[in-house]
């Protein structure tokens, strides 16, 4: 039972915090808006002006740009090399990174930008996602400054093209289990080993290539560039998803790079995975802008179509599906934006990384899968679009980090206990 | 494909987005902190210096002075008088209210100590719900000055216990269809009804009832005190859950009120929902932190419990419902505040409301079911806590508008289309 | 309380069940055999010499003769000619049908055979399904015997592909909305109106239509024939699932068909529903195959798989994948059975089949996308297969009743009341 | 592509096929039934007569005679000594074992009473289960001639109570590291250890107690008797499920037993677990029948009361939880009437045990949850029925073996792999 000094101590602070809370000038808790089903927990409140600028200039370059090339991109697998530059020139590449003609933009408007272009397809945003987070952020975050200078500003306007280099054919989710080696030579290093499942590979003018340094057992990071000797990057084609990014393995058969390849300041896994980490964080507001479109393209379907003699919209099994999705959308978008804020602020821990990601894709994924199924029959058409999302979404979910891998990298960081293996 | 004016002017808004956005200044992408499992999104950096004061003041006095009654509350179903009293000495009941000696405090606080109540037990937050956010706030907000002085200092303090009495034992979820009714004659009003499933009314001394005003068929809210001729509560009793709070039915047979009765500020059933927009906000908050006492109480179970001669803390398919479980936490409560600040601002809608109430209910009884299963057969003792939750949550996810009814609101919300019936 | 009378006839009884039940010879209780994952529960035991014959020649047709066709059909949405021909000289094709050159085998053997095929592809299990329970069915049930002759024992030998035209653009979930009609002229009929989302369309030699006759507003069944005039029937490129069959829309443009062309015996949308009904059981063990290659599949990749130095397969995480999955492998199949044997008996109610469509689908669908992501970033190489089974069963789940659809008639029959509306 | 030879091969065996299909003779496909909704996939036409029987009388005395004691059961907590006497003379005790007293009855037969036992509730099919499965069951398969006739008649009348005491308090899902020893000594054996969490305990008049025998360190049964000196059986109380069975721990403090004690065909563990399977068998129809308890009562709820003008059952919401929670009860059903089939004949394997444990007991818990949101606020009523199951099916859910560990069990049988630890 609460002791009565203890008591009094406790009314005391009370009355201090009624004090200092009447001093607040507050609305009448009755006050109430329109709801915006587009923005159900108001987003737009907590953005810059900047950062509204940016997404909505991101999303106009999107819908009219890179809206009417998706599904022939979808439909033949091929690269469009057109879309990096005109990336490049709306300043969407490596927005974060200050100076090297990049915008200096926050997170959360790097975080907008992934939304907008995954809207369209997570194909494009995985393309760009690449290029700014796993090749320009590390030369940023761990390059010389001659690097700097060579690479970032061309990158930037998308005159060349990036890939990461890190999962290998047998190691996914274990990265340190890497084979591919780095040599110490006369003039500089020769690398050996294989890459799988890299973004942008076949099309790359520059590839960030980690290995494992003979001399001392730790991962670094190197800088290739295509046409060098031992270097090849076939395609991996028939992908059943994100059929308009290109994909392909990197294969380094005592491929000679200078000493200057190196990127000095990468010191060991925990250099790559900070590249993923950024990466990541792009990814959990990506598939939100993915998970959006489904939901307004089946909304505008069941509104348009009618079953017995009313539109879809009106059924309660179809109104379920909508505002489980929405809810996920607006839960996913706020806890990225909180993510973003702290990455902003430097005081991001990779778990909270985790957490988004994990959280986005599955749940994205998730709700795209019970969405589609409103587009009854016509789910089967490419142009009803959904399915290429759900399609997507399914590789969202896995790349990067499984969502089993995420959960025991959360139950870690819960328990204090590895489960991984 | 892009014009070239187009892209110029983008490319110009671009380069002023980048040198405002270079004026900040912002720590290296790549700087990390620790992870806080039990604070995954760091919600406590958003926070005001008093709001987690309260969240402390109440947490101890929950921790110290609720929880080592609960059990008792719970097998012998009495309501314990001393609580509301000991609440209203912490400045913990109706604490957005200004003045007649509430706190004033904002509505993340009020959410705050609705989450520290219910990490204890749903019935106690419940209790103090139905005081703050369905009889004094209706007070405050419909009331006359007279109305408020006479009644909300003592409700504060806890010296009155106060009913709301909408739902009716034929209408639940559509409270349109009301059969309660107020008839004007000579000095006031007589009211005629019944009302089930109303928390505190065995127990309470002051009831909001809503009525169907015989005269314009306008619902209003009515001010009746136990002891009134015609009134009577009787309890409900071998609940199975919420058993710590007193539920009961309330019956009105041609029940006279004088006419500074009405609450003359209560125009229609929108007043009465406002109210139980009020209460929906603060579960919302609440069932997280039941929630995470069933994370708590696993998580502390699977560290010391060992089977197959490893804590059952290391199994993976253990670390997966704590992960699953931690993340909604997070974007539960990160969602909450979201709306609190909104609220603050009035710039809330109603359906933001649905959309956190419904959510964060289907989420925690979602979880907590989940997690109980790592307690194996001493999920069957109710010394082990977390059984209790999950009888809660159920009725939780019921209360104050079903999952269901809350997913037919933002249903309307996205269509535009009501599909209620 | 037992009453004394009562519990000394209730003795007696048991007493008598006791001797009948002494005379079974049974073995030890805690006799045990070996399990075989591949039959959880010993489906085979169920299964006649002849169905189990039936069985293994279509299983050994499946992979040898489909499985190395099936990725080229996927990739190129080309229709492959050779395959009905094939099937239709093992007696795949109407299987059930007595005489015209069909197996006349069981229904059991029926929905083995489907079984077998999508365990290839669901496309090629559509095909077939067209064919026998659409085409041939209809034709056998309704049709005179003049018709059976004409087109049974060509349709059975594959040398006559059909197709079954019911689906309308805007009647999807409620053919009652039938827009073609009928109209009687003389020497026949003319019909005009369009089918959409038909498989085997483009394809097709001879086409089942219904059609909504002008002079009595019943719905009845039309044979037409590829080349009538105003009879068009384009395909539908570009689909994201069931590459491998062939879709279509069929135009009719005042169609002129000759009195014969009526099947007599179809009387209502009730004689429609009957062809959809032998096919849904049928889809009911295909899907099942469908699911059984995913778990085989990905079992087999698990287990060659290693991350952090231990087999895939050895995870908690991954075996309840499988043993989830396998598990509904199990449910599903005996439950098709049973019904299969109830309809070989006559004793089947269509909601039994809108039951085991329903749930074989359903459940065929959410455990393939939950085992896909065993395959980590292989997941999006066709070659692996598990995509192709995800995007085809994506549409299995929708077609031929919806999953929502379903569970509507079931609630319907649940509760006499009918919510589809 | 199919070989010229090998087709013909096939074509031949088709013929023949064909030949002795024909032979059936089989009622059209098109005809149908009417659905029973409460026997969606006609179990009934797989049940022997005495099989109807006995399910038959058993419901009559549930329903007639269980039912009506439940609710104070519940409420008080307090085991009813009546009702095992009932169940003996009725011959529901020990059902299957031939002679002493006993039914002889098959197994099916075995799981219908424990359908209709726990239709009532789970915790009188507990009481049960322990008498028939995990004393009678071994005491049949593991004793002596004496043993049998000493024990085995007074329990089949319900004269005797039965608990089983395997579990300990450290060593819930991993018996082997049983704590509990045995030692010869002169007369006899000595026992001393702690079990947790028995059913019957505290009413116990025989136990069948496992313990590690020190001489040989292999697990074996004894017969142990209250009142033994050294023996107490305490009870657990405020249990929040399985109110209306005794649960209680045994402590053995040198129990000193004579050499008859020792139930000599018990062989190590597997002795043990034939006894948990046996009651896992029985448990997997028991879960069904209070599912379907729950589906039948908030059926009848929801066709009573109407919201928004329309009954509650007529909602597509409603609908859905009831289509999906009658197909689980079909497939459960059916998939434990197939594993009591291969049991008589003793075709059965623990696997196949595990699989219908697991998925009856997930899926009765599941949709049990689900059902009960449509009984609203009267959910909370211990007279609505429904919370009582909900509560009781967790158990059922976790104990003789938890979700997860059967789901390992079947993943080790899948993959060859353990997973355990």
């Amino acid at each position: 039972m609460l002791a009565f000094a203890r008591s009094q101590r406790l009314l005391a602070r009370s009355v201090r915090l009624q004090t200092s809370a009447a001093a607040l000038s507050r609305r009448a808790a009755s006050t109430t808006v329109e709801y915006n089903w587009e923005d159900p927990l108001n987003l737009e409140s907590n953005l810059t002006e900047d950062e509204v600028a940016i997404r909505d200039m991101a999303r106009s370059y999107c819908q009219d740009n890179l809206m009417p090339r998706v599904l022939k991109g979808w439909r033949t697998e091929e690269f469009d090399f057109g879309i990096l530059p005109e990336m490049g020139k709306l300043g969407l590449l490596g927005p974060t990174i200050q100076g090297y003609g990049c915008a200096g933009a926050s997170n959360v408007a790097y975080g907008l930008i992934a939304r907008e272009i995954e809207r369209v397809d997570s194909g494009y945003r995985s393309t760009a996602s690449v290029q700014s987070s796993l090749v320009m952020h590390p030369i940023n975050e761990f390059g010389t400054e001659a690097q700097k200078e060579k690479y970032l500003p061309r990158l930037a306007k998308g005159e060349l093209i990036g890939a990461f280099g890190l999962t290998e054919p047998n190691h996914g989710s274990d990265p340190a289990g890497m084979e591919t080696t780095a040599e110490e030579v006369d003039g500089g290093f020769v690398l050996n080993g294989s890459k799988t499942w890299i973004t942008n590979a076949p099309v790359a003018d520059v590839f960030i290539v980690w290995a494992r340094c003979k001399w001392d057992r730790r991962v670094r990071g190197f800088i290739l560039e295509k046409g060098m000797k031992g270097l090849t990057a076939p395609a991996i084609k028939n992908k059943v998803a994100l059929r308009v990014s290109a994909t392909g393995s990197i294969f380094m058969d005592n491929v000679s790079v200078p000493h200057d390849a190196l990127l000095p300041g990468s010191k060991g896994l925990g250099s790559a995975f900070s590249c993923l980490n950024s990466a990541r964080y792009g990814i959990s507001w990506g598939v939100m802008g993915a998970l959006e479109d489904c939901l307004s393209r089946t909304r505008e379907y069941a509104l348009e179509r009618n079953q017995f003699k009313r539109p879809l919209a009106s059924f309660q099994l179809v109104q379920k599906k909508f505002a489980d999705a929405h809810t996920e959308v607006a839960l996913g978008l706020h806890s990225s934006l909180q993510v973003g804020r702290l990455k902003d602020e430097g005081k991001v821990a990779p778990e909270m990384i985790s957490l988004v990601k994990r959280n986005n894709c599955g749940k994205a994924l998730a709700h795209a899968r019970i969405l589609i199924d409103i587009l009854g029959g016509n789910a089967s058409s490419d142009e009803y679009h959904v399915g290429r999302h759900v399609a997507n979404l399914q590789v969202t979910n896995t790349y990067e980090g499984t969502n089993d891998i995420h959960a025991l990298i959360l139950g870690k960081a819960i328990t204090g206990l590895p489960a991984f293996a």
